[in-house]
């Protein structure tokens, strides 16, 4: 189980200095320009094991996740762990180094998405424009210029994971896997992996790897909500039983529609209100929009016995299944921030009857052959 | 579809200020001695994508091949994207930084090929010498400091193509596929191509690079105009189809035979009345010249019904190649640079009638088995 | 035959400061930052040579594991040969760089084990805390991450060994391997090992370098000394036989059980008695530790005959054995390092007789198939 | 044909201030510290090219040896090319940068064997002591270092040939190569040879770079001169005929013998009288060594008929074999290196009537099945 929140709130939260300072001792290390390095490697890490964050005075403890006793998930069968209770606290002068290429929000100067703030960077964040994404491709020419000049803007040496976001059709798959090979090679990531690509499509990258010996992706990045099961509890349970390949997940809260904001329309000034998204709104009055909010409004009765939130009943939902690596998410402020991260302690709370219950209301519950659960 | 074109002016067209800028800092990035690197580096990119350039005031935007919409074409299969209507503008200081190994030229001030000041840095244009470019060789000592010098010189982190001029029997492909994949992975390239090899040479470099599991080359540039067909239109597509390979052409107006200068012999003052240039004017005074410029006379003809000047007639066929990634072509002065860019606007012109008629005078149609245009 | 033994204390003995120039004057080459790399690395080559060190007086010589015209033996297969005679003279500076993540010792100040002082820099060393080693595991992330800060805390610009400290269940063994490949590539080691692997594992982990043309591990560190005999005497022969993996040991001493201080219980202010070495005093109070130290008391006589003490029968009976390349050991004062360097003055009359009566005594030589000593 | 020549005068010459700034100017890319550099790759440089050097004026011209129109024989099958009249004029500060370990010499100043002041640096040159080559063996931490001091010594980027000098039966095979291919693919050097290897340890060089994908070895270093020729006249043709190993040959007047200075035994001063080489002078002294002498003096006179010394006739001889890349020889001072020059003039001179006459003295040429030279 693992979240990833961000927020964009200027105080750091419980983080205290030292902590920060023995953070950015580390971090340092083979950074010529620390500034604003530290303040996003702090970011990275802390997320990686906040949880009940008690800071230990431990002036020797160089690794923040491992001295909160965090426990591990592995992120596909890959060794990279990742602190099972994931939160991202902001700072001030790193957050608006990640602002996403996506068109979720109409300021420049806010961060709408989670997926931009965690500790990982995906390659199209570097390009902080509102074309499409898959404008780019995933030649070894923009593979390798897209992650130079993000790690040039972020002050990083080196990515954790660098992501191919959507398949590239005029690009030989070969090519690509030979990029990230490369950008792995010459120390500018430690793993790559794979966003919105079809099952098929993985394996495809998986193969040519082995064709030519280069290294293979770690995790697909994928949609995963009440509303949108097949790919997370079907699909990629195969895939990482077969190759290995984990998965992490965003939009736990579908855009914004599991929020309970839309159980009457679209209320002005909500997300679905806003220029150029238009897509949701008519997604939302659709009719399969409404039965939805139909089964949304049985849910939020889940929640309040519950004691908690719609969202943090979806968050906590996505959280249920072990074979997600991550769950990426946003929050625009410290309210939405703090309600988010409390999913957590809904977790325990999601009994099998809780659990078999909110399948009845969804009927959405998509039928695995085999359980690749461990 | 796509042009490379290069002037020698002194102004620098349309391009405003800030645009530059925009670009310097987006190339600035790796780059510790940026002067003349920025200066090059915004030929590369405004060439790529100016067209109906319009400079958009948009100050995140990083990358002005995407700001102006241009439509793309794949450099062969390789994921390599190029405007497809290429303009190269020359800066002042850039300009002489490309001058070009062969000798087209009787002075060493002047540019005299559009090969040489496009995006593609080619190999032989390091040294700078009126030697044969064959005598250096493709010895991995040759090509690995060949390319370093020509980057230091250009004040450039790494070329988006190194080509390797004409076969070198001298030396084992194993050898210069080797040195070629080093270079790549060194950073110094993003890719390597070939220049005037045949198709049984690219095909052993290919499987040479199979074999070893090095980088395979990505395309070909060969001679292409109105006389020279059957390569370019019939063995380049069977290979792109095979292995990848695209094509990139060079001398469109067949070293200026089709420029309508030499139809009543060979004038002073033109390239064919250069000493050493000698070669050309035989060639053009030849009995199989004198047909050509025969021909030349109908396809005039032709040019004036389309309300265009046989040389962007002829670019402009070039250009109706839906194989050809890049043609690249020269021009000594800014009204030679405008009148090749408008052969773009000749282009939707070239009806089938149109292009049959043109094969007709030609009469020089290769006959291809199989099409192989998508 | 190999010892690696490790002081304290602040004097450096016979090497004359002449010598330690020199010595400073080869290792600074590639070194931006020279002050604690100098005195390391001048520990790692006395280490190798020392010997019975006459310096000589040639100011050219550049290496000093040469001019001691020390014997050599192979560690594994590979081509990395140490001293036969290893001694580890402290240096003010550079020892408190390499405390241990092993929880030995009570006081952070001191060095407790000769594992963490030698010329091999072990991976856990870097992270310098008391949590199971097994925590970080070996991600390609944490094997690259710890090997970088170990460098940039040690000063150095790559270790001789870098080791994979036990087995990581939990990373896939591919990437590991593909991880250790990298870090040797990258030249920020010379070779890799296991720490505490089983045969079968280490057997896995040069089937998957062979696989994938990766780098195979070079040596296994192994604990041997006179209670535990089979994987040292037995095992890694018959590894070396097949792949070339040499043995390391390290505890010759038994955690001190082989020092006579328990021969009547566990004094106060011994190792035993210390707050965390409760294992250690429940495993020398057991009915096994009691006839071990039955056994010591006979071993004892022995010692005396050869005129030597226990620990230093201890240490010799280890080097006698060939298949060993190194035999690691700890000191925490200068006496005790001077009681353990003259071991190697007992190594000569251990004859076959001797070490007949000792295996008498154990009653513990395992039986081995085969003899794979050259 | 290829002489290597080398003095220790200080007089540099014909070659002219701008000659040498030219030359500079090439050699300074990449170089941070280029003092020394510098002179060190002018000499290599001119050694490759001087012949009847004319240093033209052409300011833009990078490369002396494309300038002086020499012409190229290639080393082994590889690309690598370099000029058939090879002269390595000494350079005041260089020189003493290329002592050798061997022990030819008496003095430490003196520059003793042409063998180290060539274009091709040997890996042992750089140790710069008086003990057995084979001591510091082929592991990959000795090629790393040994080749990394050496650059740092000589202010060197790169060399162009790292040798492998004598095999160590004490590294494997795969260590080696895959150190070799190490410091080429890290653009420590250009290509890798091997130096006293019998041809069945080349092959095995071969044999393991081709199953590990590895670089293969490009030239052998072998004794030859009148009297030593089965290995490059038979041995080593067959293995540039199977594997593209080439050959480079030393010791063209056999460590001194083919001098004249011996016809009468061994005079005072000369080399063969130093301390040290009691083995030179029983291999004169012995009954062989008085025939070697004796046809000699036949030689002596076939010298005088074409009006050139002795020495100068048993260079000629070496340069003969078509089958040799380079013929390595050394000079300690100005005259002997003059002399030595002037044996390219008396290569004309050998006729298939001389050969033959120098042949019937020796009465030692070998017998070869097959004939390989192209």
């Amino acid at each position: 189980m693992q979240v990833s929140l961000v927020c964009t709130d200027h105080n750091r939260g419980g983080v205290s200095r030292s902590t920060e300072e023995r953070l950015n001792h580390r971090q340092n290390a083979n950074s010529p320009n620390t500034g604003t390095r530290n303040k996003f490697r702090a970011v990275a890490m802390v997320a990686r094991s906040l949880g009940q964050l008690t800071v230990q005075s431990q002036p020797t403890s160089s690794d923040q996740s491992i001295r909160t006793g965090m426990k591990y998930r592995n992120l596909g069968k890959s060794g990279l762990r990742m602190a099972e209770q994931l939160v991202c606290l902001a700072y001030e002068n790193g957050i608006n180094l990640f602002d996403t290429a996506e068109v979720y929000a109409a300021g420049k100067e806010r961060l709408h998405d989670g997926k931009t703030a965690t500790a990982i960077i995906q390659l199209w964040n570097v390009f902080f424009t509102h074309r499409a994404e898959t404008e780019r491709g995933l030649s070894r020419k923009h593979i390798i210029e897209g992650l130079k000049a993000s790690l040039e803007r972020l002050q990083l040496e080196y990515v954790d994971v660098v992501f191919a976001n959507r398949p590239d059709p005029n690009t030989p798959m070969e090519e690509t896997v030979r990029a990230m090979t490369h950008v792995i090679n010459q120390g500018m990531a430690m793993y790559w992996g794979t966003s919105r690509w079809s099952p098929m499509e993985i394996m495809e990258a998986y193969s040519v790897a082995r064709q030519f010996n280069q290294i293979p992706p770690i995790c697909e990045q994928a949609e995963y909500h009440m509303f949108q099961r097949e790919k997370v509890e079907v699909q990629l349970p195969e895939l990482f039983h077969k190759i290995g390949v984990g998965a992490m997940t965003w939009s736990p809260l579908a855009c914004g529609i599991i929020s309970g904001k839309y159980d009457s329309g679209v209320p002005p000034y909500s997300r679905a209100s806003l220029k150029g998204y238009q897509w949701l709104k008519d997604k939302i009055l659709s009719e399969e929009g409404r039965r939805q909010q139909a089964k949304l409004k049985e849910l939020q009765a889940i929640a309040e016995r519950l004691g908690c939130t719609l969202p943090q009943l979806a968050i906590a939902w996505c959280l249920r299944n072990e074979g997600v690596s991550s769950v990426l998410l946003g929050a625009s402020n410290t309210d939405q921030l703090m309600e988010n991260i409390a999913a957590i302690q809904v977790l325990p709370k999601l009994s099998s009857s809780i659990t078999h219950e909110v399948d009845s209301i969804l009927g959405n519950k998509p039928y695995s052959k085999k359980d690749y659960r461990s």
